[in-house]
Formats: structure tokens, sequence, C-alpha cells
């Protein structure tokens, strides 16, 4: 909040634009934040941190050159589907997924076209939802990743390494028995694995970088973390799977989602948000079993999906008390501008 | 009608919500229609029964734990996709997909919580289609159905069989005869599909209790039935199917809705319906040869499917009167109600 | 426009429209574009000049016997998804695509079915969008095309021949070399293939029908379909799908959409359709190689999807002027109406 007065600075307000942008991935609307999680990332590998950077900054321009709403932009929402699919074309064409390589021109081009599309998608996706009340989330990445992934298996003047990284649960051995280090390095990885960050490690100085901006919602983050990696365990998911966080990072980011930022916290909403991450690691694995035989990764499709399902019907329960203006800010204000009077249970 | 007085029984009002909601499946906003299916699926299997009744149990509960509209709690709209799910997943993992296999702890836990799941799905899918005055119908049960089934197949915890029940017409021999059998047991058998009910028997009692509310229905269902089979036979589909009930049961849930539940029944919507019904017999055959290759069921979705294309327009068509409110009423007071005047032709 | 005094004719009215239908395909409410077309068709193979007048016929008798909107069955809106799924239908199921295949009569009957379903499918379809003042575009035809195209693989009295036209970049040979005539070969057919014909001269000649009525939408089609090929001939396409016009039909129609008929022409728009071109080619090796497994073709469906993706959204972007209404008419209409003023830069 104290980095307000770089919004509108002459020269330094594209930068804080883009940096929120990076931290809207996890619903901080707050440049500090993306500041840390770019040092996360670069504790990982310098080529993500300068994806993510290239990504931001290609849709963001793109939403002000198309002149999108401007206090939109300032937000940092036309910014965060431009750094995941930045991040998703390097990941899954680079040999090895964990350091990711640099790209070739002709994959630079067609990346930043990339992340340019997602502010076209964020914007239609925005339209449609607005009558519900409801954010087109990381939808915009999901859908013009699988779609730009796809072509880039094929063409040749990119050259798209073997995908390196499994996609699904059975790609992992069965019989690899669960250590202490399986939960702790699992359940980091899950926090890392958002950003497409195979290191335990960032994945906490990402859960660092949520906490400067919403204790609240670096707890629930880390609460649907924990319970995405304790429902695979106990349905059996493999150990590999597991410690890699692809159980978690679904469930992460639901939780995160039902648990604050668009419901007003509440014991009710708190409950709403166990059971919608539980839910997303389940269908994280029924998503990446259905999407195997044609060599695509889940991405943050199941996060979409469970938080679209529980959220567009909320008007529907009395349960629940909708966070209005469905504009992410964070959890703590949410929770003292609604929970004033009658609605509070 | 005349077991209304359950409806607000301090005891028993519950057991009467779960029961139309059992009805509710094919339209039937009626108890005792509720209790008949229940005695049907017993005539088959113990086990479906039982399921059924945890199926529309969970479901009913999660919405009024959600404190969901009374109202359309107490007509069942809110139990029978949770039913439908129950049923599902255990078919399509029990070995023998005729009389179904008691769930394991793990997969009881699976099932009340997709059940749960549909409850969302379900006001999230009404919210968004209430503008256009059309039903979610069963799609939350196919959509959570088709999720929560892809992940089973894969779980340790859940002993999931390989897959009993042909799911795709290029299964079945196309050297069979039809004989007088292939035609009753298939219609009949059509109308128990839409309780994986492989029992024809078991279809004709179904078909009772939904005559029982209303003869327009059950005279829908029945000739939606027997126009899917027929078309199906006329175009070359395999005897085993159509014996199977396979080509019909989305004819008969699509001639059901478009023949008196959504639309006032005219001669005009009895073509419609006859011409969805045939619709929806040629899509089960795609939309089954689309899903084989990763192993999943069609369940109901080419009766959705057919039946939003032919109702989201209906606008559009004069030719037409709609059921307006659109809640589905046994299709007689809809028409009582409706052709008053100069809307009939 | 001085054809108009058929539109009313009392024999020769319903002639008119369906002429217009087949016009409408390539945005062109004018029924002599219409008659040029079928006489390109013709040209190729009279086989598909009549089944193109089939599906016309079908679809737009079905939306009088409904009683549709008259204004727009006089357009022949109702008319252009009804001849493309006719033309798809009998394309993908004889043995040579080049040429077609005289149906036999159950395939006739299942094609007059499959084109009557449009009609409904474009009403509902136009409902759902009509908030966001965004046409179905050839959605329609798209699904159920795609529907209707699987079964018949699988129906015993439809003799489907193998697919005989290769539907995916990997199915040509990457050693081909690019000589002059993958240019203008390619170009042209980009033009025809929107009308599934493999023939060049064809192609330009349905250019000429489009000048006929509006020398912006032959420029903007010219235009996609040059920046689909170049594109995809960069990105390292193969020779034959480049020769077959495969990656720039999508393109072409692309870029008339975005270019004049559903925004106004302004430099921005033009970068726009650009854009919307480039992006549609890249996205058909996508979806090619997505469906290639289940064996579906991509129809026209990444247009589609890239200008809904693009126009959805269009009142997020100051930068763009919509058309309105957002019927489409000659862009040189929609250009002389809106840019009178301050909204034009």
């Amino acid at each position: 909040m104290h980095l307000d007065r770089f919004r509108d600075h002459p020269s330094l307000a594209f930068a804080d634009w883009s940096l929120r942008g990076v931290g809207q991935v996890v619903f901080q609307n707050n440049s500090l934040s993306g500041l840390v999680i770019l040092a996360a990332l670069a504790w990982n590998s310098w080529i993500y941190a300068a994806i993510c950077i290239l990504g931001v900054i290609s849709s963001t321009a793109t939403a002000l050159f198309l002149r999108a709403d401007r206090g939109m932009i300032r937000d940092g929402l036309y910014g965060f589907n431009g750094a995941l699919v930045g991040l998703a074309l390097i990941a899954f064409t680079s040999e090895d997924f964990r350091t990711g390589a640099v790209p070739s021109l002709a994959m630079a081009v067609y990346l930043i076209c990339a992340a340019a599309f997602t502010t076209m998608a964020f914007a239609s996706m925005g339209a449609v939802l607005a009558p519900h009340r409801v954010a087109p989330l990381t939808m915009p990445f999901v859908l013009v990743g699988w779609l730009f992934l796809f072509a880039v298996l094929k063409f040749d003047a990119i050259d798209a390494g073997p995908m390196a990284k499994p996609i699904s649960p059975e790609q992992f051995s069965e019989t690899v028995p669960f250590v202490l280090s399986t939960w702790y390095e699992g359940i980091g990885t899950s926090i890392g694995q958002i950003f497409f960050q195979d290191n335990w490690i960032s994945g906490y100085i990402i859960l660092l970088a949520i906490a400067l901006n919403s204790r609240i919602c670096a707890a629930m983050g880390l609460m649907g973390a924990i319970v995405g990696t304790v429902v695979a365990a106990v349905y059996g998911g493999p150990e590999g799977a597991v410690r890699d966080g692809l159980f978690g990072y679904n469930s992460a980011l639901t939780a995160m989602a039902l648990g604050g930022v668009f419901l007003v916290l509440t014991w009710r909403s708190v409950l709403y948000a166990v059971f919608g991450a539980a839910v997303a690691s389940w269908l994280w694995a029924s998503v990446a079993i259905f999407l195997k035989p044609i060599g695509m990764p889940v991405l943050t499709s199941t996060f979409v999906l469970v938080t679209w399902l529980m959220l567009l019907g909320q008007g529907a329960f009395k349960a629940l008390v909708p966070v209005s203006p469905p504009e992410p800010e964070a959890p703590e204000e949410n929770r003292t501008g609604k929970l004033g009077g009658e609605k509070l249970q």
C-alpha cells in the first residue's frame, strides 16, 4: 500500500503496473509483492524471471495501446495472464523444465503475441462474466496457453524439446514411499508451481510475498496447498507428483479465491474453501488424465473450473457473503467492509 | 399432489424433498413417483437404490447447509443431479455394471463430495442460464460425473474395475439380427438407462412412475424412446446397443423436455420433440465415438446439448409457446395455463 | 443492392433469401454475390453447388416453419450455416474430397436434418450472445458439423469413405520446397476452403463475388489469406498445407470480420485484423493437431474462436469503434455511418 505513490509516477508508473500484474497471479494488487515474487523466480532461474517480465509487459502494453480502462491497468489486472502464458510457453518447450531455456527469436515473437492475445481474451471473458459478478481468473491464460502450446509442437521454426515434465499422475512411480521431505517440499512446491517453479524454496518465498500484502491470503494459500497435498496422499496419489506440488497448486489458488478474496471470510467460507481445495486436488488428477493423450498440461484449469462452479451461483446461497464490488482487494479490507451487521453470522 | 402434506412435515419433509429429487430426474415433482422409481431400481439391484438415496441426500443436505432457496429444495431441484452422480460413479467403477458394487469408505466419501459439488454446479449453471429462461437440466451431473470419474481410474485408494460396460456403438457386434425382443427390451431399457439400469422391466416401472404424475410426460418419454430406437435401427446401429437402450435414453429425456415440460404441448412442439429425439439418437453415437478413446461414457450429455440448442433460442421462434415461468410442472398444467387464447394454434 | 426488388417477390423471394444465405458465409447480404459463389462452386464440382443449395434451403425453410424473424430470414442469416453443414458432410464422407460424391438417400435425410438443426443452434447462440452484441458467426455450423460428422463414420446405413483429406499439418511432407505457385494457389485456395473447395480459381471467383457487394471486404479477405499464408510459411508450416489453403481460410474470415464488418474500419482496426489473421493461422495448426487423433477437421472453429475473443470485450477498448447495430452490412456503410465525428481518430 505504501508503494501507491509510484502508480502515477511519470517514468516508473508502467513498472509499478507490471509488478502489480505479477502480484495479481496470486491476487495481490501490490508492486512489492510482485517484486518479491520475481526474486523468488530468479532464485530458481533468471530465465523465468526475465520471461515473466516480458509476458507481463506485453499484455499490459497491449491494454494501453487498445485504450483499456486505466484503473484496471493500474491494478495489474491486464498483466497477470500475460506473465503466466510467457512462463508456460517456455516451461513446456524447454529441454529442462526446471530452469527453462532462452527462446529463439521466432519463439519470442510468438510468446509476445500470445501474451498480447490474453489481454483481448481477458476483456472478452470479463464482459461475459460481468453480469454474474465473477472474474475471468486465469482462464485467459489457460485457454491461450493451451492454444499456443499445441501449435508449437509442430512448427518447424520453433524447436520444442520433448516435453520434459510429467504432466499426469500416471507418469510417476507408485512405489516410492512418502517421507518427511515429501510433505514440506510438496507443500512449498505447490505454491511454486503456480509460477511453474519446481523449487520448494521459491514457493515459500512466494508465500512470503503474498503475506506482505495480505496475511489472510497467505494463510489460505498455505491451507489450500496442505489440503490438496493431504487429499492426494490419502487417495493414493504417487509420491513424485505430491512432492512436485502438482496436486497442490490448483488447491492453493482455489482456497485463496474462496477464502477471502471473492467471498468474505467467515467460518462457512473457510469450510467452503477447504471443500474447494479438496475438489481441486481430485480434479487435477482427472484433468491431467484427460489431457495426457494429447500431451497438454493442466495449467490452472481446475482452479478456474472449481472456483467458477462455486462462485457463479453464490447468489443462490444465503450462507455466503459475496465481496462487492467483485474486484479482488485484500481480504482484510473485504472483511472490514462487509461484516458490519446482520449479514455476518 | 395428494402428498403435498408431507412437504412441511417436521420429520418427514426431508424425505419428501429427497423423493421429489429422485422424481425430478425425469421432471416429476412428485414424491410418490420418486418412491416408485426407487422400487424400480431395487427390482434391478438394491445397491443402486441405496446409492441413489445417498446421492440425493448429499446434494439436498448441501443445499440446506448453504441456505439455498427453500422452494427449490422442496421441489427436489437440488437433489436429482446428486442422485445421478452417485449412480454413475458406482455404475462405471463396479465389476458388474448391471448390479453395481458396494463402495469402499474412500469411494463413499468421494461420492458424497461429488454429489455435494453438483449442488454448487446447479446453482452456478442456473445463474448463468436464468436470463435465457432455460434450466441447467442434468448438465451439473454430466460435468461433475465426467470430472469425478476420470480421477477414480487412477487413484490407488479406489479400486476401479475395468469399465465393464460398452460405452460406444463400435463395441457391439454388427452381425446380430434384430428380433422382436430387441424392440420391447430396447425401448424399456431406454427408460431404465436414464438411471443406469440395464433392465427393461425396471424401465417400464419407471415409465409407470412418470405416468402417476403426468400421463403426457410418460407418453412423450415412451415416444422419445421409440424414435431413438427406430432411428438407430434405420441408420444401422448395432443390435446390442439398441437392445441396451443406449440410443434411446437421451431421446426419451429430450422428448419429455421439449414435448410439454419446457414448451407448451401443441402439434408443433410434438413435431419439435420428435425431431429432437431423432437428433439426440444420432448424437449419442457421435459423442460416444468422440469419448471412447478417453474411456468416458456419454451420460446424458446429448440430451442436454440438444435440448439447450433447441430451447435457448425459443424466443426467436413464434411457432413455439414457451412455458413461463420456466420451472417444470406437469405438462397438463402448463397446457391449461398457457393455451387459453390466441397463442394456441 | 439493385436486387432488392426480388426480396418480396411472391415466387422468387425464397430463392433471393437462399442466395443471400450463400453470400452470408462471407458476410455478403447480396443475392448476386451468392449466385456468383454458386458458380464458383460449380466450376469446381456441380455436386458441391447442388449440396450448397440443398443445405441453405433446408435451414431457411426450417426458419420459416418455426416462424423466425422475417427480416433475418430475408437477410439470409438463417441460411449460411445450413449451406456449410451440407458441404462439410459431403466433403468429409466422399472418397474424393475435391469433387464430392452424390449422397445416398439416408445421407441426404441426415444432411437435411443437420442443416435444419443449425437453424435452432443459430437462434440459441444468437440469444446467448445478444447481450454482448456479438454474432454466432459460423459456430452453429462448426458445432453441428462436428456432432453430425462423428456419427457418420460409424453408422452402417451411410457409406463413409476413409477421410480422404489431410486435416492436420503433420500429414504433409516437410521437405517440399515453396515455389511461386505455392503462393498464388495457396492464397486463392484459402478463399476456396471457406466453402471446402480445393480449387484456387474457384477461390478467386469467390473473392470477385465478395467484391461485387463490398470492395473493403474483398480486400480484407485477400489480406487475411495473405497474412495467414505468410505466417505459416515463416513458422515452418509444410508447403502442401500452405498450397491447400488450410492455414489461410480462417485468417481470411477473421480479417473480414474484424476489418470492417463488426468493427468500423480505422487504421487501428486494420492492425487488429492483421493480428487476428496471424493468430488464426497459428491456431489452425493448434486445433488441427488437437483434433487429429479423433479424426475431426478444424472447420472454421479458429475463425470463430479468435473473432469472439477479440470482439466480446470490444467495449473495454476505447481504441475500437464497434459497429452498431451489430448486424453485418457492407463495411462501406458502417464506415459512413459511424465515423462522422469525434469517435474517429
